[in-house]
Order: C-alpha cells, then structure tokens, then sequence
C-alpha cells in the first residue's frame, strides 16, 4: 500500500503570510482488520503550508484508495500525516480522525507534526 | 480584478480603545476557475480598527465583484485580507472562508494580518 | 447481482398484531454507476411484518454487498424494497434512502409496499 | 420472568374524559439473547387510562427488572404493551422503543393496543 | 385550594372568527404529594376562545399558586383544564404539561375539552 | 391608525394554480398597551393568491407602523388578518405571530381566513 | 430565457410503483429584478416519477442558468414547477422554494401539480 | 442624548471577590441612521464590579432609549461601554452587540474596558 | 437564613489528585426580593476537593432551602461559594448561576474561590 | 473487584509522536450503591500513548464488567484512570464520566494523570 505517490500540489500563493488550511473529509470509510467489517469516520486535515498547497481532488482521491483496506484506527490516522507531511512538508499539520460509534464506542485520533 | 478601489470607510469613532468588528457575509459566491462551477462560502472580517472603520454597504458590494469570478479558496482568501489591510490599515485583521460540500469534503482558509 | 438470498427471518412473536418495525442504516455506501465514485446515505427500513420479521444482523450484512456495486439511487430504493418484500412478505413496508449532498444537492428516495 | 405483577396502579382522577399520559424511560437497558452484550433503549408508554392509572415509580421497578434479562426487540416491545394492557385496561395504550446503534444501525419498534 | 377565582378574563376581541391562543409556561413548579420535593413542568394551555379571552397576567398568578402545593401530575393537567373551562368558557381548550426527569422517565400529561 | 392603505400588490403569476406563499417577520416588535414597554415577536403571513400576490416591502413598511403602537397579542393578530384580507382578497390566508417571553411565558396566536 | 431544454431524463426504473424521490439544492442563486442583488435559496423538487425520472446532473446545470437572471420568487417557483412538469410528465410534482433574510423577512413558495 | 443618568447601582454585595457578572439584552432594537429603518440586536454586558453593581431594571429602561435613536453599530458599542463605566466604574466591563442579517451579513462588535 | 449546616460531606476517595467535580441544578427557584415572583435558575458547583467531598443529596437539600426565600443574584450566588466552602474547604471552587428571563434579559453570575 | 486484568493493549504504531487518543463509550453503566438503583453515564478516556495502546474491545468488556457493581461516581472515575494507567502506562491520561440527571442533578468528575 503505497498510496502517497497520487497526492498532487500548487504553488501556496501567500507563501510569506502562515496561514490555515483545513479539509474536512465526511466520506472516509476504510475496512476493520480483524472483522473485514467497514469503518466510517470524519478525517480533518488542519495545515499551515510551507512552499506547496495540498491540490483537494487529488486528496479527495487519496482517501478513496483506503476504502477496502483494512487498517486500525491509530495506525490510519498516523499514516495519513506521515503521507502528507511527505508530499507537502507543511509548517504544522494536525490529522484528526473521529469515528462512528463500534460497540456503544466512538473514538477520535489527533496527530500533529511541527517542522523542525 | 482590481476590486479594493470601491470600499468605503469612515473614521473609527473611538480610535483610543482597542476594539473587535466582526462582518459575516453568509452568501458568498465565486466560480471554481477548473470547472466554471460556482463555490459557496461564510467569510468572515474580523479586525481591531486603527483610524478607520469599512462601510459595511461597499463591503457587501465588494463581495459581489467575486459572484462570476474563477479563483482558488486559498487565493481569495489571502486576496480579501490583502485588499481589506490596504484599504483599511487595521491593527488586526483576520478572514476566514467556509467552503460548502465539494465531493464530500468540506474547506476552511483562515488567514491573519498584524500590524507592524 | 443476486444479494436477497442472504437475508434470514425469524418467526414474528406477536403475529396478531399490526406493528411497525424500523431499522435505520446510517452507514450505507455505493457506488455512482457513470464516475465510479462512492455515494453514501442513510437507509431507513419501515414495515409491519407478516408472519417474519427481518433479522438484524442479516440485513446488515445484505447492505454490504452495495458497498462497491455501481448502482442508481431509484434503482436501488426499489431493488432493496423488492428484495425484502421478496424474503419476508410483509403487510406494509417502506424503504427511504437519503443521499449525501452532491453538487450541492441531496436527494431523498421513498418507495412503499402493500401488501395486496 | 413474570414482571407484570409488580405494577401499582391508582384510581383515574378524570375517568370521564378521554386525555393521554406519556412516559418516557431515556435509562432503559436490557441484554441481547444472542451476545449476551447489553442493549441500551428509551421507551415510550403513551395510552389513554380507563379506570386506573399506571403508577410511575413501580414502572420504573418493572422496567428495571429487565436490566439482565435477554430478550429481543421485538419481543420486547410486544412484552411490555401485552403487560401494561393486563394490569391497567387502558382504551388505547402505544409502547415505542428506540435503541442505540448496532453495527451502524438504529432500531425503532411501535406497537399499539386499542381497546375493543 | 380554590385557585380559580383569581383568573381575569377579557372580551375576544374577534368573537366570529375560530382562532387559537395558546400561553406556554415554562416556569411552573409544584410539590410531589408523597415526597414533598418539587416537581418541574412547562404547561402550555391552548384554546378557541368564545366569548372571552384569558388575562396573561392573572393566568400566571394563578400558575403561582401551586409553587408550594402537592398534587400528582395526572390529577393538576385536568384541575387546570377544568378551572380554565370554569373560567372562560372556551369552544376548545387543550392542557399540556410536560415534566423534568424523575429517576430516569419523563411525562407528558394532555387533557382536552371540547364545548358542547 | 389606518394602517391598511400603504400596502402594495401585484398580479398573481400564476392564478390558475392554488399555491402557497410565506412570510415570516422575524423583526417584529410593538408595544405592550397597559405597561408601555416593548413586545417582540415573529410574525407569519401564509396565504394562497387569488388574483394578487402581496409585494414584500410595503409589507415590511406595514409591519414597521406598529412599532411605536400599543396593542394586544390577540387583536394585532386579528387586525393584520383583516387588513392583509381586505387588501389582497387571498383564496386563504394564516396569521401567526409566536411572542417573546414574559415572565416565563409564551404567547402563540393563530388566526385564519378562508375565502368564501 | 428558455431553460428546460436541457434537463435530460432516464426511464423510470419501477414505473408500476407510486414512489417519491425529492431532490434539494442548497445552493441556489438568482437575481432580485429590482435591485439587481443576488437572492439565494434552497430549492426542493419532490414528484412522483411516471415513465420518466429527471436525470440528477441536468437539473443541477438547469438550476445554475437562473444564477443572473432577475426573477421574483413567485414566478420562479412556479416556473421551475412548469419547466420540470413539462419535460417529464410526473404523476404529482411539488416544488418549495425557501428564501435568505431579506429586511428581517424570510419568504417561502410552495407549488404544486397533479397530472390529470 | 444623555441616557446614562437613569442608571441605578447598588452596593456590591462581596467587594472583596473579583466575580464576573453578565446580562444579555435579547431584545435590543435601534435605528438605522442612513435608513431610518430599525436595527434589531443582541447586548451582552460583562463586568466584574468593584464598589457597586448595575441595577437590572434600569438597564432594561436604559436600553429601551435607544428604541427610536439612530446611530451606528461602532458608536453605539462603544456610548454603551462609557455610559456603564462611568456610572459603575467596575474593573474590567465587555460590551458585545450582535446584529441580525442586513443584506446577507449579521455584524459583532466588541469592546473592552480594564480599569486602570 | 443558616442553610450551611445542612451539608453532608465524606473523605475524598482520591486525596493525592487534584481532579474537577460538577454538579449542576437545572432546578433551582428562589423569589425576587423586591417583586415576590419566583426566579429560575441554573446553579453549576465545580471544585477541586481537598480532603472531604459535598455528598450530592445534601447539597440538593441545601439548595431546596431558598425555595422561598427572597435574594438577589448577586448575593445569592457569593453565598452559595462562601457555604460551600465553609463546609468543605476545596482546594478551588466555582459557583456559577444562570438565570431564565427577564424583561427580555438573562443573566449569569460566576464567582471563584481557589484556597491560599 | 479487580478488573483491570483483562484489558489488552498493542503495541504504539507511532511511538516517536505525542498524540491523542480519545474513546467515548455512550453506554456505562453502575448502580448506587446506598439506593441499589442503576446510574447511566458516559466515560471517556483521553490519553497520550506511550509503548502501548489499549485495545478497544477488550475496554469495553472492562467497562462492562461495572454493570452491576456498587460504586460512586468520585471512588469510579479515580479507578478507571487506576487501573488504565496501571495497564497501558500512559505519557497523560484523562477520565470524564458525565452522569445523567438525578434529583434533578447532573454531575461530571474529569480526572487526570501526568507521567513522572
């Protein structure tokens, strides 16, 4: 699974201003590893760009690729920043993942990385 | 595209005190410069004025000049804060754009200017 | 595409007495049968049962079978009202599948079943 | 499991004129016969006295002693109108239960009992 | 307890026209007859006047006086539709009142009166 | 006051369909008639055109006469009634003006007129 | 302005079943043909398909082409009503038009047809 | 327009407590000065007293002076601010007005006072 | 008024953590000192507990006691911090009261108490 | 009582990132243990990961094994934050437990643990 590859970018048009981007995905839904059973979640991706902007279809498309993949919440949600972190290196990012209820039980992540 | 030249101003009634106005345009409308599909959004004015207030009438027809424009959230966000500090010279000033639905995702830009 | 086969029912345990059973799915997911991409909605189950009732854990598992079916909203509000018409003969039953917003539209389907 | 004998009731103080008396229970929880997990619920007493009235502390009691006995919705729901018709001869009495979500799904049953 | 005495009552202004008037008190608060804690409740009162329309101020002075009264719910929501009919004559009137949460269940008591 | 005469109208679009119109005022204020103080209020205006329609800002200006006018719930809802009839004589028309709280109660008029 | 040359329609999947299908732009924009200031709204059509369904990415596109044309709400919302009766022949249409603030005013339009 | 003199204080009954006091004002309402037409608004005064506290009823009347005045959102926040300080001279008092939808905007202004 | 005695408290089970407890009243009523008219209120206890916490059925006991007592919301609400903390001597504690409306004004009073 | 050898952790997908897991189960309950009626709650664990992460299925029997257990909400929300970090050694750990209304009550307790 080598998903980050697809992610495209743009020029971040204020590139001397820190500003902040946040895409809110309520579509995502991926697979239970240990059930085979869907997930469904609200992804939130919350960035101050640094060079380059995260182009939104080709995100919108990058979720896509986890629909039939079977992966953990905590796993996921660290993955995506390390994907986006990758192809972006963003200022700060922050990947909120929160999770329909499983059990009576709803769960939500939130990863952040800094640049150093 | 050279909007900023029609927004009024008048003179900031109390300019000893620090102060916060805030102006919420809930029907925004611009065109995706892809698709020529128009966008949706809430942007917000927030600023602390310094000698001067914006007319909230020519601010309303400033945002008109966007309704059949094509350009980017984070352009026109970035756009709105530059034309709004050049017209007004605020101590503060910050915008925030909230996109509505596009391919089940959502997008919010929140830009920041401090005066110097 | 042959998914009603899957459906299991139980005897219904009060069976002189018309009453109205709902189930409500709200993580449903499809796919649009032109661009490939999922659709996700909420779909509502309403009937007063015969001499069966629909088991639960069943029909959850009948809904995953559209997860990456290419299929019509019409097509198929109609096609699950025939299938669980089809398996449980039901006197009255009503399918409502509402659909997340698409092009800044959401749709709502309703078809309903009488038992003649 | 014979509950109903426990349910107190005390005489209609309007007995000549038809008006309805809802209770709602938002603390209801019984135990799934298959899983032996328990299952959480808000039901709804909604009925026209006739001679008595159900009184509302020994319901709550009745409804307690489900607290760790399995039973299905269905026959739940029937259970508990077949009890309250026999310990209060109301002219109309309709017993809803909603229950929380399982495996993505809502379960709503209406059962109605109408004096002939 | 003769509370209905103090309620005015002032000529219907539109004595040919069947309209509704409805006055919700979202401050009412009586006394349980067996615990002597108090009790919570909105009561809403709607009617068709005839002749005579109910005095606010009067209606909410007569509310008052059940502040430190026992009384069971079942027994206020017909003495209220009583005293009100005794009162003003209405060609319908409806009482609703609506409870705060005792050890877990809420009520809801509604009492009509149609004019013969 | 003779509020009446400064309403517009114009002609029905389609006066061969009976459909239905809404306005709701949510700025509505007058003032009380014994205490003198103001009362604030939604008003709603639904009504089926017959052969005009009302033209929505003489009715703004028409509501905008009772703001200084002492007048109780139940004849303000009346007389707009009556005025908005007698200028567009509607195939129905609805009034309903819902009130702000006064001590702790709420006023809600409806009032309806059905061409004959 | 001749729009409903470009709403397409597909067959009626189910054309022996009275069913609803509601389709709800949020996102809905014309012009006030007084002031020349944009109106926005959402507009919803529920009809009950006869041979014909009315395909989901035409209407959108329909709906843009009054994005700059100067209309009132009464003609609009019977005209859509018009225009989609006209090209797909529905069993019964219903169209609401609901309106953005205006003067402290919100409107509402409901349409409706009935094939004879 | 000299409205502050009509304020009442009372002494603080727990001087020696910084505590926060606020009251809303939902039913604010003004004049627009270049229309003459009303402004309708929310005022939230917040304060930690020192020697004195505000009267609550003499606000309520200190508030309705503006009913028929016409002044500018900015102006008005801030006369608020001034009249309260200099008739209570707390140690820190907010002032926030929010305003309801002019041409698809609603407005907030806030300003601050810390005693030196 | 000597209501403090009335309060139960036991040993914190947790002395070696500073941790938050809450309670909040949404049925609190106490009578306007100057008119006699009930007041209505929401009262939050939040406090970090030192060696001994407020037995919840206590403090519901102590707040039944200004059922018909005549006090201002200012008073009241530093009496409630100065008995509560008499009597359990918090390492903080954080009174806050909000009150329903009046003449179209609500207010919230918020007092803190952290121990030296 | 001793609970927390059945939960199961994993080992920390990201052990080189600080980030925050958060479950929130809707559906705990426990009985009083002075009435031996049930409370309903809801419990959520926030926590910074260090070598391990808990398993989420095994938390939820962990919670389950409280149903019918005599424990008071301060002694509760202590123990779980015990026996959590004893389990899964947390760089931070937080319990919120939000209880539902009694005596028209509703109580929160949030504990927090820190690493040394």
């Amino acid at each position: 699974m080598d998903t980050n590859k697809n992610i495209e970018t743009f020029p971040n048009p204020s590139p001397n201003r820190r500003y902040i981007i946040e895409h809110i995905n309520s579509e995502f839904t991926s697979v239970c590893p240990i059930t085979g059973l869907p997930d469904f979640g609200v992804i939130t991706v919350r960035y101050i760009p640094n060079e380059v902007c995260i182009e939104l279809k080709s995100l919108k498309y990058y979720f896509l690729e986890f629909r039939n993949k079977g992966i953990f919440y905590e796993e996921l949600t660290n993955k995506i920043l390390d994907d986006l972190v990758a192809i972006s290196d963003p200022l700060e990012m922050e990947i909120v993942s929160q999770w329909s209820t499983r059990g009576g039980m709803n769960s939500v992540i939130k990863a952040k990385h800094i640049k150093q």
